[in-house]
């Protein structure tokens, strides 16, 4: 059930205490990649693990900027500092929570936001009478997770498959022709990058030329099923065991 | 230029100051209404706008939740603490400015953000390289401006044109039957309500009876052309006058 | 009771659960009338409302200093920040609360403070064991509301008749002459100013030569009895019902 | 030259870089002293100071309510907590520097407000272009300044002399029967005690019977005359050096 | 040069911008091995990279208390909030940088801080006039990093090499017997345990017997080696090209 | 018992309410004492007081950075700002608490932090579950007391017996000769330097060649056996009278 578009009465007619949280990013993701990239695709995995899931369960407007400000070199790119983006979605989750639903998943789309929403998780989860834990799809796609890059193979398929006309495949040999081949600047275990334009000329990591929608439409299953799996687990965990200390 | 569906270098070749940030909000309006009412209706006051003005504008994505606590009392209703919000808006319009789009309107669809809107733009032409300012679609539409409710006439004319399908029609009477006269408790010029639930029994104030699509095209005729007026007088304004004290 | 001019022991010999706390700002009001104004005024009608009160009530010391920095071009102006506005404040009533005096009306001098007020009032409400409300004195007289400028026929005729010698009455002419006309620089709703310099010269708004002190003793009339119907509602207004949600 | 009272034009023909604040307190001083002591004798002083001082000089209004929730199980005592307090502060003080006023002199009447005033003096001189000190006026009247307690001889004097009718002379001897020796509860270098009524049964530590208006004269004499003289150091201070490093 | 044990003067003769900032934890390690775990290795590897680091660097004292609450249910864990302490290490960081050791390397031993580590390292290098990047010792360990768990085989080695009679050998067998296998309780990428208690019965992940001090001279000769050359690269890392934009 | 040595096993098995949380600072004490003075002289007397108390009592780490910007122009000088200072003490307080030591002394070394170690302990005091006070040793010598200086006789006795090694004395004779007589810029009872530089060349107050070891030893058992007492008091002090009201 997407809040945005059904009335608080029907809200109130749902016997449930999960909720999922997309939460996106508007950044820079290449020449051929929209800035909306992972808000779509958080979008996109939470309504399919909507529709897939055996029971009611409420979807919030998604989280449109995020953590970002590594890709400010790149026009476009929006963001907001990590302690604002915590307070926002801590917000939003205690609102969730204080109509019951109290149990929730971050549908994450971004890895910038990766950080800032462990921390805000466990703060709401210590302190605000709710559980919540972060999602993030590309960390859920099996083997494929280790091809993640940026607007490379995996957010690209995505968006090919569940969004399509978002791509600019014309676009497609110039993003992979100036793209970086891994995220950061790495020495002994120290990314010495803060700026993502460090190290990729045109914003894109990996290679999106190896996307595709059938790809996308696997990585989908994948996640959106993981997600589902994750969803009953949340249900059902004990946290009477928490409180015990 | 919708931000989330164009790449960065889409955004680098447009020559503009200009841009909007819709602004909406999650929360109760009416069984008949969604919750998402306000964000919608912000979007499409903005797209009409942009595509009437004359010339290139940045549209950022919306922003879902806001100030929205006194509809606590309805289910489904999201909200973030003022400072929050305002922290949140303040982020994203200093984003903008950092790639030169330093003249900025907030396109609101919410009266609970009014106030905060204009702190916030004060705080970011004082000290934010930028000028903002907020506009809200319902107080720019001549006299229909008073017949302004929660969930009545006026938003759910517009919604009924824009965004077909999203009002729930048999819901009508209902809605006009248990909804208030008058936003707030009022006594001597104060309001002594600080829950829309004080004076309202569903959410609803104003008869939504009274909506249809033909208003709505005409509130959306009446606000798109106020806000383009607004955005050329933004786009011209002599800020150089306010750095001379 | 004005807590200033009273020791502990008397305040403890009070029973009642009402306050008022005063609220002003120190800020230009053109060349006419004393940068105290909005204090002054404030005090002038809290204090003709304590003497016509049926029953004991606490009266704290006025809050000097508001949010002003609209009128920071014009010498002698002084502000804080909206947020130290309003931790102030509540901080103020959070005390008073402390000692049972949690009916509280905060009542104000100064336009620039209505929206913080309002926010904080509701802050206070849902969170700090105390009921506050704001009530701006020229808001509550009748039709004379409409003439409120800054600095106008308002203000002076009440600076008139109850501070009288505070009003420089040779100096009303030049008041009058390089005045504006109109509180801000509005376009399809929206105040296109932040700062009040750019719509008056002298920051003055509206005729001050309208003022009188007779004028002046009907505003005090007026906005005294408003105040007094509503220290009664509110200490009779039945806050359980709020908590029941 | 006292803000509050005059018009920003006459400010604004002041020459001068020298201000005042004035900060006092709104707590108990004792059954026989008003809750207002310790702001009606900042007032005093900075008063007396400014029209002995040979030149014009900004006088603010008083910061009613300062650092005083050790006072707080006496009824009517009000307090804020200290960041905001210095907050205030700090911004009273930077729209004074706004105007050119940026040599400051923080007239302080109360104990408790000491160490906030010094932490937020040096933050002001360090970040704020401007150079504030805080002058207490009980510590600033030579061997007098050993007497000083609470509601004692020192600040009772005071009151008798510059604000007669101020304190219930009749009940001084109750005032002294149940007050304290000293103020707080000493080991070691210690004070153990965070509540004024841990070492004093009615607010009061010290004998107001001691007091006299004889007394009050020559301690406002020794204090504005002090005042005085640090007003003229402040003003030729030469801030060039600390700008060096 | 340890700053802690030399006078300003020995620093002011010092010509370097390259400074370290050990960063530990005071926070459970099992019934074998001591709180101050983190922290004691934190200094050890900072001091072996001093030692031979090819040239003057500073060494500030090492920050004491972490993010460290997950360890709660383990008696004598302390910790500060994330906020807190990204500020306190901003400012060690920001008084470093203004005596011009600016090139700062924050040396971690705990896990914990990982995240916080590097949102504040960003913050300082985009804001500060510093580059700051944090290591994590036992992530520069090569091969051996995989083995790292928490009061396991790496944290365990190393102090037995470094700091001897720090370990409690008799108790290596209990260690083991009721630590946990992995760090969290994961599922689908998300771990969603927030409290190490839900995932070890005594504290400990990892076999501590596997430790030894011969690996622990290994690992440090690893770690410190890594250090040094990364120091090497952030001393010569061009901060110019990231000023560009 | 110091926590940094121990297993949380060995602390579990502890019996106490009493912890010591030893306060330091890293920062400028002249050309013959390290800039670690104040932690190494606040850890020395909570070793010695801990030695001397009849029962177990928790030692925290020391926190190492403190409130000493006043230093800044002394090279490697450290420092955090007043409000970070606070919140990390008040962490480690409270988690302190958390585990039930909730009677905690913070021993304190450095002059600059005595103001607010006072703020923060009536903050724990009043809101946190626990009651802590702040003790300087510098201030529980006796007659001694009087010749506090900065890296004087005092504190460079107490190196010298303490920590020999520490002090360089082939400095003495230049430390005092550079020196500062008194600490502060005095007029009527006001400090106007707000940086050490501005009354010390050398940042010495005081004569340092009045220093010795023994009179280090004399000053330690002074002060530890003060703390041993304050320990006691602290153990036993009634806080169920504080909550009374």
């Amino acid at each position: 059930m997407h809040l945005e578009s059904v009335s608080w009465t029907d809200v109130d007619d749902v016997e449930t205490a999960l909720a999922m949280v997309p939460v996106g990013s508007t950044e820079q993701h290449g020449p051929h990649a929209p800035l909306g990239t992972d808000t779509l695709n958080a979008e996109t995995v939470a309504e399919s693990a909507a529709e897939r899931f055996d029971g009611p369960i409420i979807v919030s407007p998604a989280v449109p900027v995020g953590v970002a400000e590594e890709h400010r070199q790149f026009s476009g790119t929006l963001w907001t500092s990590e302690s604002t983006f915590r307070a926002y979605v801590r917000d939003i989750v205690g609102s969730l929570a204080f109509h019951g639903f109290d149990r929730i998943v971050l549908v994450n789309g971004h890895g910038g936001n990766i950080a800032s929403l462990r921390e805000v998780a466990a703060t709401i989860t210590r302190n605000d009478d709710a559980y919540a834990v972060p999602f993030t799809w590309f960390e859920a796609v099996g083997e494929h997770s280790s091809r993640m890059g940026h607007g490379g193979p995996l957010e690209t398929s995505l968006l090919q498959h569940a969004t399509p006309g978002t791509v600019h495949e014309h676009r497609l040999d110039d993003a992979a022709a100036k793209g970086g081949d891994q995220w950061g600047d790495w020495e002994h275990g120290v990314n010495l990058a803060f700026e993502s334009a460090e190290f990729t000329e045109n914003g894109v990591v990996g290679d999106p030329r190896e996307a595709s929608a059938a790809l996308g439409e696997e990585l989908l299953d994948a996640a959106s099923d993981a997600l589902v799996s994750l969803l009953e687990t949340v249900s059902e965990r004990n946290m009477e065991a928490l409180s015990q200390w």
